[in-house]
């Protein structure tokens, strides 16, 4: 930010973001409030990098517009889709023929895996919260798209419970459109502005109980259409996501239950996966400037494309349907451990951590808030309160020690 | 940070800056300890756009290696300076003249003034604590330079306060040189590294009270050599800084006094001064994604050279010297004023704020840590503890509410 800023960008008005000039057409919803809100699609940015999606890499001269966000509207329902009536026409064109896609477009099956898995993890955690109930707010915009958003805070056992799911057509600048291509295959096109849609679910859960850990997960699907101006471009798809999960003390029976589930998951379907996304979850949550990772891991993947796309949305859905099977019987078994002070303090260092990776690393996170995104959807996946000590170190050999020892040198689990 | 980095910077190893090819030959303080520790001078980041000086701004390609910082020592006793025995010669030589800089060189009485400001803003502050003591680090470097970091953490008024001075001897590329100067007078030269001297005095005092205000003030003075194969090129030097204070309840009369001090100090100099720079201040300290500032401002200033050089040192040893009459009188005040939990959340809150800001905007922190610096004096800024509630709104018209309404429209106070 610092590197390309120019030399006075201090003042609010001087301070743009480029990368805001795909997100102008982009609208989302604005609560009444006497505030100024900004509003983004939650699952864009809330703690994982859902807007790398290929977007922003190419956008880095800092001559663009501000970003320009424009209202969207609160709902009092839930819409059966955000998708527009297009998708759903295509979406029901193609589940009533033989096509390859076994029951509709894949921006369908997509849309409702992910409100699917909304459904049962908010259910799974209003269960082991003693009946505490998630707060929703439902959110679209005339030209197709919107979210769910949910949070649960303070409750019995999660001190703060996001879980948002959002839809979102938008368009491009065909400079990432480029970047998301092999280099080779259109040097000399110059297409427009490329349209895009994109759709994700992103939950960041946040146990009180210091021996409970703190869960992030993020899948998201990404399509452009192929551009009209650039004959025999064509059009691009791809998934992201992971799961990862961040205690404040190591039980090692809990780390191994954790990474066994992710592995099964992608067992099922490639053997390369599991190594290859628990090293891709180590790399990307690196808090650089600690020279430690922000938890114990898990899986990430980015801009993948590379397998069959019907492999591919089972595989996003088999993860996604893994995080309860990973998370619950963990939570279950630590949410009543008795703890100290101490314990509390320790896991209150460990999330401002967390604080540190989303506001300084995470690309989404930055992202979203450089472009005018909805402040309290991004932010939710901050935790509810977080401690920073004066050169705090834990005594060598220590629980806390073993901790960070691991967030610094990642170890394999299985 | 994102608009600039590379498609896939997830990894570690890959996620190198820029910025810190000038920040190699700089050689910092490591402390023995199991966890990986990276040292930079402490009064380059804590909060404020110090190493902005000029430095970073040309610095926007991705090519360059990874930052290396060297060690240096911890010392056991503060030296009577940290100059290089070069400069303490030519202070001397000064003094002993009828130059007209009235007492040694602009380094070495710099250096003196924000030593005696840390010596007497750490007193005023213990004094009021009831006789708490900072905790003091001490460190130099072989080839000149240095710093001391003193933290009182957990007082009986202050729950952390950080005052730290550094002396750096560094060596800036020569494109930031460049940048620094009038862009008609030099187009043809190609200079090398630029030798460059920085001194500075930067804190950070976060009290218990909810109704004790926050304090940052940051005082700093640059200097480069004339490049050696560049005859001709002039030195550059100038003056950065500023007060500013964070407040989580408003009380008129602490703000008007806050306020009145600052332009008290201004005026002495030039009456252009306070309007100026209280509105740069209430410019740089702006949370762009909430649409606020941290806080109600004070004074800020950077790059300033235009004036007699002289004068900007007296000005800036006022502002150092204003810190304790602007201050202290408002903490004897509240710091003992009854409170509420909702008092101590609604503060933990603007903690919070604080977090953002520094973690998000403010040059000198992100710059430091993505360069290496040295992790624990950058964030002695961020509070003991912060909060963050999903999607908080004041009432309208409340304590709390005149306070986020003085964020988001700065007032002018006097």
């Amino acid at each position: 930010m610092l590197l390309s800023a120019p030399k006075l960008s201090i003042s609010p008005s001087s301070s743009s973001s480029s990368a805001a000039a795909y997100s102008a057409p982009l609208l989302f919803p604005v609560k009444k409030s006497s505030i100024p809100a900004r509003n983004f699609p939650s699952f864009l940015h809330s703690a994982t990098s859902h807007i790398s999606l290929g977007v922003p890499r190419a956008a880095s001269s800092s001559s663009s517009p501000s970003p320009m966000i424009e209202k969207e509207t609160l709902e009092t329902h839930r819409p059966h889709t955000f998708l527009r009536e297009s998708d759903e026409a295509a979406a029901f064109s193609s589940s009533s023929s033989s096509s390859s896609d076994s029951a509709g477009s894949v921006r369908a099956r997509f849309e409702k895996m992910i409100r699917d898995a909304q459904d049962s993890v908010c259910a799974a955690i209003e269960a082991v919260d003693n009946g505490s109930k998630f707060k929703e707010d439902v959110w679209s915009r005339p030209g197709g798209g919107g979210g769910i958003s949910r949070v649960l805070q303070d409750g019995a056992v999660w001190e703060k419970a996001g879980v948002n799911v959002s839809v979102v057509y938008g368009v491009m600048p065909p400079e990432a459109y480029r970047a998301a291509k092999p280099s080779s295959d259109n040097g000399d096109i110059k297409p427009g502005p490329i349209p895009f849609f994109a759709a994700g679910i992103s939950s960041v859960l946040h146990p009180h109980n210091p021996f409970a850990p703190t869960l992030h997960f993020n899948y998201r699907y990404f399509e452009t259409d192929a551009p009209k101006d650039a004959p025999g471009a064509p059009r691009q798809w791809w998934f992201g996501g992971g799961t990862d999960f961040t205690p404040a003390y190591i039980f090692e029976e809990d780390v191994k239950h954790f990474h066994s589930v992710q592995k099964s998951a992608c067992d099922k379907f490639d053997p390369s996966f599991y190594p290859r996304f628990k090293k891709w979850c180590d790399d990307y949550f690196y808090i650089k400037h600690r020279g430690e990772r922000r938890g114990l891991g898990g899986i990430f993947f980015d801009d993948l494309n590379d397998y069959d796309q019907e492999m591919l949305l089972s595989f996003a859905t088999e993860c996604a349907n893994s995080v309860i099977p990973a998370y619950i019987p963990i939570i279950e078994k630590r949410k009543d451990t008795p703890y100290t002070e101490r314990n509390k303090a320790w896991q209150q260092l460990r999330r401002g951590r967390y604080v540190e990776f989303n506001l300084v690393y995470d690309r989404g996170t930055t992202f979203g808030l450089k472009t005018g995104g909805r402040i309290e959807s991004i932010l939710v996946s901050l935790p509810l309160s977080a401690r920073w000590e004066y050169d705090h170190k834990p005594e060598e050999g220590s629980e806390e020690w073993k901790l960070l020892d691991a967030c610094i040198n990642p170890k394999e689990w299985l």
